[in-house]
């Protein structure tokens, strides 16, 4: 493995399966020698992780979607700082549950004029993006039972119903179209180690 | 007074008696019959002010400048969105303890080349200035020794020692500089009713 390292998103909507993929896929790596850093967003960092609870927890119109933007790259930056970029420094493989393409799809379904200014925060306090990034896709109805029947409390995205998630489910799908060379889209209607199978093979044509 | 209010920011080193003095302008506009909303950065709405306990509270070392200026400006959007511009909109007369002005001269001591980082956050989730701004200046070491006199728990930025008030204060002294028609300096070694006699009769001239 190159000295920089790997760094690997896993997104999707709730309840689609992506957390207990990046866990799956971690293991693995881990299993077969590799340096893993296992990670999430929003969070990943101490204080990422106190950013975290600011968003997740609470009223859904506790921040405006600008705020809320401001609050992401806040987290973010942190994340890349403390977590991530030092990781992929010493040639670690990076795997996070979420990254900026969260932000991207949950904003620009919330509204599409967001957009811009998601970019240019990226552009100008974040700049990087994963190497390899898997979309864990799932029906959305099918994924929002799963993600209410757990209970977390971090349920300021949760509430917003299932035509939300189906246009998540779409903002997400779109990603392969704009980054083709990063995206894939993995079918997460099989069961969970058919696709940590298929993720892990599609991860060791970038590995060494 | 227009339908659009007056926005005022009061700024100025920690132990500068600038909070005294945006309290007690506060207090003799009302006094005078005005509409006041008496506020406050970090803060000065509930999500910001939850913001502003992750800013002011634990090790100075605990966010990088640009994570820290990421979150001042979710802290001042939201006090914008939910304090500042409804108050402004319904001709009511906004006193603020600080503003962005902290933000550009509290990150530029930290790190000059902050600034233009300072200045895109600003004009992409602000745009909005004070229509007027006092600086209370004050010798840095007597400031110094008010601020630390006060134990508020709010110590990240006063553990930082002398020379950095003293870049702090030629920080405020500059804003005169690059924002003529908007910044005023008062003598801030002057009796607190003094001062306050010299910024309301300053503030009078702008008022109906």
């Amino acid at each position: 493995m190159s000295a920089r390292g790997l760094f690997i998103s896993v997104e999707g909507i709730d309840g689609s399966g992506k957390s207990t993929q990046a866990r799956l896929l971690s293991e693995a790596l881990r299993g077969a020698g590799y340096d893993v850093v296992a990670t999430r967003e929003p969070g990943g960092a101490p204080g990422a992780e106190a950013i975290r609870r600011l968003l997740v927890e609470g009223d859904p119109a506790r921040w405006s979607p600008e705020t809320e933007i401001l609050l992401f790259n806040a987290a973010r930056r942190d994340h890349l700082e403390r977590t991530i970029q030092p990781a992929l420094d010493r040639g670690a493989v990076v795997v996070s549950d979420r990254f900026a393409d969260s932000t991207r799809v949950y904003q620009g379904v919330a509204r599409a004029s967001l957009r811009p200014l998601v970019d240019r925060l990226h552009d100008l306090v974040i700049g990087l993006e994963p190497d390899l990034t898997f979309v864990i896709d799932m029906d959305a109805r099918a994924a929002l039972s799963r993600g209410l029947a757990r209970q977390s409390g971090e349920d300021r995205f949760e509430e917003l119903g299932l035509g939300f998630q189906e246009a998540l489910r779409a903002g997400f799908l779109a990603l392969a179209q704009e980054y083709p060379d990063r995206v894939q889209i993995i079918d997460g209607a099989r069961p969970p180690d058919a696709i940590a199978q298929d993720v892990a093979t599609r991860v060791a044509a970038r590995l060494p």
